[in-house]
């Protein structure tokens, strides 16, 4: 383990092995990761037969040729969404982003996750309209080759379901890869007409306050949002990761509305009915609701507060011995940006600051790595959020004790994988 | 045109009516983009027949179910890299990025550029071998799964062939979409290993200084790099956008070379040999090299100097009369970050300052954008770059007098799209 770390090298900043997090910058330093030529070969866990590595068949044939649009190597067709959740009725349920899979902060549109209600419209972009209308001076219809001729703006953000990781909320802690619990978040840059000017256009009434905005899947989705949020940073989101939106993500256009659960981001969009008070509509009342150990409801709970994860190691992948690893995950905040990530390998005792990858942006991923020093032993591995308005990612019986029992959204607690002696990796609740 | 604009609005900066960068974030500014519902449908060019819609067929009924990896629209199926270029022998061409069909500064994967020399290899990754080796004390052979397990960061770089754009040395004026003749460019998160650190484990002698790069073609494709950029800020790249490098981008590994030209950002790499010279290899001396006026060459010019392209509008669209459009384009340069990009609407005899989308990185596509009253006369639209280097994008006449007239790599001149009163784009040297 780490043999060739200067014993200089290895600051510890908190227990459990966590290093310093400028370790990995250090010129010269050699982490014995990698074998030597001779003694690599071993390692493999099946040996390939058909193919020599130093001399591989394809270095002896012309390759595939051009392709139009691309896809990933067959060799990555493992790593799709999990497709699970309440799938009654057909087209009512959930894919999940596979998290662990995945590195940086850009979720690939075809991993983005995914919550219908009814199913996936096939909208043709030239029949469809989205009108604004309600508490306006003049009422408006647009086609979305009017809002592509508009001025736009792009922004990195994570778009997360209100229900996601609420597996949480269990009396066992559940045992799925990290993405099957906590990916109903993902993120991309979208790019879009700030809505205001759309407003503007229509010249919203003194009066108003708020806007119901709908979908056109079959079920017409609808939310309502207050008019303040729309003026201030939404947008009519029209390009996702550079190329139009997906369809599962609201093709041809979705109410982008930053840092806000995932249900105000309403897909399919055709219609803002301006309005003074909110509809009370299902989504809102018999959903995305929750009673509090008061007696009283938490309604309109929009921001998704901060939260981080660890997504290596994590459940279904495996420690390789004693070593240094880097310890990789994501945080973010519907407030604004991250701040700090704190790791702990001790289950809490003592926190270890990480290294945040610029561009830290706000409402958007972040993801933070860590230098650690698995001595081989049991370990308890958790990561803390900070953002900038200093709220601090609560722990899971923090959470409870605030929200109860009949919590099922906006679960948002320090999430802590168990590192056991044989290097698997559970959930636990620590 | 421009009706509902108040006067004041309208500061003019620059001749042909381009007017200040911040005067789509005013607020209550009204465009008169949209119609209202009354005159609006009577726009549509091909008023649909079987759909209505206010009452469109798919709100009726379940939409199609979820997906594992999704796909863009079936809408969008004429968004495709654009196959073209020296395909014989079989296996050597290009594919170019649609550039005029995206926004932001993400190219999704899909659409990534492609250049190749000899078809697209199908790597398994458990078979496929990075070697280490030449003049350093251990030679060292890494497995994928070995490089997973290093410490890695990841940035947003864009990646441009050497040779992009070179229809800009032709003496008439290519007819071609913004992609087809600029988009040998594209712009991804790339994560992966820092080289430094897997030179610093093989112990690197101090008599080296170069490095020869090689690739798992039927090619072997090869290209020498000065050891001193790669210990600086190259990677092994194992991700890009999120997801595991695309095998028409390296798939398993690629060397991510920041704002160097495409070649030495060697696909598939697999072996890295530590010399003392260049290896004087094919392609960077038959190719990549250029003869100047004055008789000598112009050989290993890695940086890709700043540059900067409209892609709204441009060729092959259409302007829609008399009114305030957003010029909207990319810019980036291999020396770092752009400070500043300038539009003319008059053929550069005046410049306005465009917005610069944030965040503004480093050797990374840098979105920019500007608003334009045009006045529905013919106009000469212009965008020119400078870098945090101070160095500015040149006209095409000062290139060409300093390259001459066998330049074949590395044009950056600025582009000039002509607006003709009808509304259409075409490409001019001017």
């Amino acid at each position: 383990m780490a043999g060739k770390l200067a014993s200089e090298d290895l600051i510890a900043v908190a227990g459990g092995g966590l290093l310093h997090r400028r370790l990995f910058l250090k010129a010269g330093l050699v982490l014995a990761t990698a074998q030597t030529a001779t003694s690599l070969r071993a390692e493999e866990a099946s040996p390939p037969k058909a193919e020599d590595p130093a001399d591989p068949s394809w270095i002896h044939k012309t390759g595939l040729p051009f392709t139009g649009y691309g896809a990933p190597s067959k060799y990555e067709k493992h790593v799709v969404r999990n497709i699970g959740g309440n799938r009654t009725p057909q087209g009512d349920g959930v894919s999940w982003t596979p998290l662990e899979e995945l590195e940086g902060i850009v979720t690939p549109s075809g991993l983005h996750f995914e919550r219908h209600h009814d199913g996936v419209p096939e909208i043709d972009p030239a029949v469809h309209r989205l009108v604004i209308h309600g508490l306006v001076q003049r009422p408006l219809e647009f086609t979305v080759a009017n809002l592509l001729r508009y001025p736009m703006r792009s922004r990195f953000l994570f778009i997360e379901c209100g229900g996601n990781s609420n597996a949480g909320w269990h009396e066992e802690p559940i045992q799925r890869p990290a993405g099957a619990f906590h990916g109903l978040v993902s993120c991309a840059e979208w790019t879009g007409v700030p809505l205001s000017l759309l407003l503007n256009e229509a010249g919203v009434d003194p009066k108003a306050s708020w806007v119901i905005a709908e979908g056109a899947d079959a079920g017409l989705l609808n939310v309502s949002l207050p008019l303040s949020k729309l003026m201030d940073d939404a947008m009519v989101g029209l390009y996702q990761n550079g190329e139009r939106v997906r369809p599962e993500n609201g093709y041809p256009i979705r109410l982008i509305v930053p840092g806000w659960e995932g249900i105000t981001n309403v897909k399919w969009l055709r219609r803002l009915h301006v309005t003074d008070a909110p509809a009370m509509t299902r989504n809102e009342t018999a959903k995305y609701t929750e009673l509090l150990p008061s007696g009283k409801a938490r309604m309109f709970t929009f921001v998704m507060d901060a939260k981080s994860l660890i997504t290596s190691p994590s459940p279904g992948q495996k420690m390789h011995g004693a070593n240094v690893y880097e310890i990789r995950g994501l945080a973010w905040s519907g407030s604004g940006k991250i701040s700090k990530v704190e790791v702990s390998a001790d289950g809490g005792k003592s926190w270890a600051e990480a290294e945040l990858q610029d561009p830290v942006m706000s409402q958007c991923f972040t993801r933070f790595r860590s230098p650690w020093a698995w001595d081989g032993k049991a370990a308890l591995l958790k990561s803390r959020a900070t953002d900038e308005t200093g709220y601090v990612q609560p722990e899971r019986d923090v959470l409870i004790k605030e929200r109860g029992r009949e919590g099922y959204f906006h679960y948002n607690a320090i999430v802590c994988w168990a590192v056991d002696e044989d290097g698997t990796i559970s959930h636990v609740y620590a």
